[in-house]
């Protein structure tokens, strides 16, 4: 017999869709404030639907940047507390002329709904919001309680929300955080997203002369910054790409044989991959590609320039050099510790007669891994199954998710993602899409979730929270 | 008494320091396309004044890249023919922000005329065309037949001068070549300069992926070209600085014993040379400052770049790197055969999976030394002391001077540089300058050696011009 709440969603499912398409057609891009109504426009819309929906203390929460959305149904009692987060901001429509529709005016095309933030974020946190609005209108009561938190400035390195987490910490009092960001893996498997590596970066600078200097007046008598920069970023890794600096690996989680053997199970194609990028094979020896992509840090030079770069040449031996770099970490890291050990490498490695300046990132962000025992995890796999007939695999993304490190530090609460949207989707590029048979999945899995977190004992997350 | 044409080019020397601001104000950037009506500007300025000083057949000499200037006095029956050479165009004003005053607005500050190109060659030059404009306004005739050619292309590696001199061959048939480009070595001691380094280029690509991709999605499993440039661009040198390249030191002329002790009695300061550039001591062990520069070899990267270079970060991971090189040359060495060696070092020490693109100049200068019996260079040695009241010391350039090696190769015909320029008038880097005091001992040495060859019998040529 069909659950009740999920009948009612299947016969909204047209509601459902509109509802979307209106919330994309707000041009919520946070990194331009050229969009400021479009931000205004979204968090208008979701707070009239969460007050209309039966949700209470609608508002928002800031702390000097873009206002997250906030609403909260707290009338469960002897259940858990969960934050529902997502975020309502998206990432600028450029370039234009590449959408074949126009990114704010949301099209169907061959079951994919088309538009600028339509996968990332508005589906898949419309697909939860959607969710908890149908248990208040069939049930009038959730299985749990929930705070639904909603995010202004993801797109932008979620400036302020470590801000905001701590000055309404009490205000956000929960056993776990839901997440309906992030995104399934693949869409023809059933998967859930149990960590994402960090990031933190870095930018150097080399000084070998107080000007530039002509190379036949100078050259051979004078140290020439490029020859020092490519010296010196050269002692950064091996032939194999493993990264050089001393003790880099020092604190990685090497994985267990036991989660070898289960990453190795998971279905990945070598040659697809390398054909979409166009890359020959490489990486670490003695690692597959996903050990690479998941479970290894890298430091990657992002950027790097010196000298005469225009037309034709240059007879200069250029006195500056500079490179760009960032990271991605992985369990046991700390950003801090990485910072300062890629620099004290740099340092070692700057020949005498160099002036080496090192500007490393101050924030940084942590790798971050579901404690495989976490109830919220186990009850999320139960219910991706419950919905779609397959036991999700465990994988991970070898991209940052900021939020879990955040909320992690700043309030002892892990998360657990649970997106349907796919990682092909396009996002962050022209043509973003979203599978509107994701909106069936996602409910599905969303009312399961909800009904098993419903049965489960506010205690049993006790040995998972962290005071911050 | 004063040499009547000495006394007119004294009298005018306002009048000469007026109209090279207007020559510097021309922006005669031969690298730049964008620069092409500079370039135009600069030309037929030269030509309205030499048409107006008297010369005969004024025009220009082209090949299919930037014409020449070339203009002629011929009436001096009996007397020996030189080619006097200097060049118009000018290397880029970038960096333009470290420049005090606009490189193409020339301002005089403290007995300095700032901006590019006021010492290469235009202020150099300059002296030359005013002396002979002089000897014309003053005697209406010269002491010896002149022909003179103004390059456009010095600036990038003399691309057409070969084909041009070899189509107008027969039009500048004469005795040997008096250049007013090159430097003095210092501004406080006489010399000669009797040697130059060669040079050739080469800019090279490295691809590793098809398009750039997400450090997160991918990084760890496909190769960053930036982390390959800096390797292969890592082989190039050892660490104090000499060639890595196998065979480039093979065809190096060593200097004699006696060639190395009169070097050594040269007087140079290398806590001056190092104060000046602000570089560290540096170089190939066991050779003094002047043999690194005079008679060493160089591979220098002049530019390079690739990947994410404006402002923040981006965690991209790139696919493509780019570097320009340049080298410099000596006696011994043939630039077609180093380039071979370049390439075929760059390819060896290529990794699998990257594409390597090798962009090899199809030309190339080869290092020049002029005969030390040359007539041209006793007489240029003396017409110095005359000026100066001091016999010059003969010196080298560690730069490149194409005129040289090409007038050998194509004409037969040696070079004596005779140029009033200061090796430390930073050109090729911002805030060009050009000592004004240089008008007068360059004008003055000018009016001697003119005056000498007048007395000289063609004949004297005999041994040293060589059938191309």
């Amino acid at each position: 017999m069909t659950d009740p709440v999920l009948a009612h969603l299947s016969a909204d499912r047209d509601g459902i869709i509109a509802r979307l398409k209106e919330l994309v057609a707000a041009p919520s891009v946070s990194t331009d404030s050229a969009y400021a109504i479009g931000m205004e426009t979204a968090r208008d819309l979701l707070m009239t639907r969460l007050a209309r929906s039966g949700f209470d203390n609608v508002g928002v929460l800031e702390a000097g940047g873009h206002p997250a959305v906030y609403a909260e149904w707290l009338k469960a009692p002897g259940a858990p507390t969960f934050i529902v987060y997502g975020h309502y901001d998206v990432q600028p429509p450029d370039p234009l002329a590449l959408w074949t529709s126009p990114p704010f005016k949301p099209q169907i095309r061959d079951g994919r709904l088309y538009g600028r933030g339509v996968s990332d974020d508005k589906g898949p946190a419309s697909i939860a919001l959607e969710t908890l609005a149908a248990f208040l209108a069939v049930e009038d009561r959730l299985p749990v309680n929930v705070r639904i938190f909603l995010e202004g400035e993801e797109e932008i390195g979620s400036a302020t929300l470590e801000a905001i987490l701590v000055k309404y910490r009490d205000r956000l009092a929960a056993d776990a955080v839901i997440s309906a960001d992030g995104a399934r893996w693949r869409a023809d498997l059933a998967s859930l997203n149990v960590g994402s590596r960090g990031n933190s970066r870095c930018e150097i600078a080399l000084r070998t002369a107080r000007k530039d200097l002509h190379s036949g007046r100078f050259g051979g008598a004078v140290r020439n910054a490029l020859h020092e920069l490519v010296a010196l970023l050269g002692t950064l890794h091996a032939p194999d790409g493993s990264v050089a600096v001393a003790g880099y690996y020092d604190d990685v989680m090497e994985l267990s044989a036991e989660e070898r053997r289960l990453m190795a199970t998971i279905p990945f194609d070598d040659g697809d991959f390398l054909s979409e990028t166009g890359s020959a094979a490489f990486g670490e020896p003695g690692r597959s590609t996903l050990e690479r992509l998941w479970t290894r840090p890298t430091l990657e030079i992002n950027g790097l320039w010196g000298g005469y770069t225009g037309e034709g040449s240059k007879t200069v031996t250029p006195c500056e050099a500079f490179a760009k770099l960032t990271t991605r970490l992985v369990p046991g890291q700390d950003p801090a510790d990485i910072g300062r050990k890629l620099e004290a490498h740099l340092r070692a490695h700057c020949r005498a007669g160099v002036d080496l300046a090192v500007e490393l990132d101050p924030g940084g962000v942590a790798a971050y891994l579901v404690p495989p025992a976490h109830p919220l995890l186990k009850a999320a796999a139960e219910a991706v199954e419950t919905a779609l007939g397959a036991t999700p695999i465990h994988v991970r993304t070898g991209g940052t998710l900021p939020l879990s490190d955040i909320v992690k530090t700043t309030m002892g609460l892990d998360t657990v993602m649970l997106s349907f949207s796919t990682a092909d989707e396009d996002f962050h590029a022209p043509n973003e899409f979203f599978r509107l048979s994701a909106i069936d999945d996602g409910t599905a899995a969303w009312v399961a979730l909800l009904r098993l977190l419903g049965a489960q004992n506010p205690a049993m997350y006790d040995g998972f929270r962290k005071s911050a």
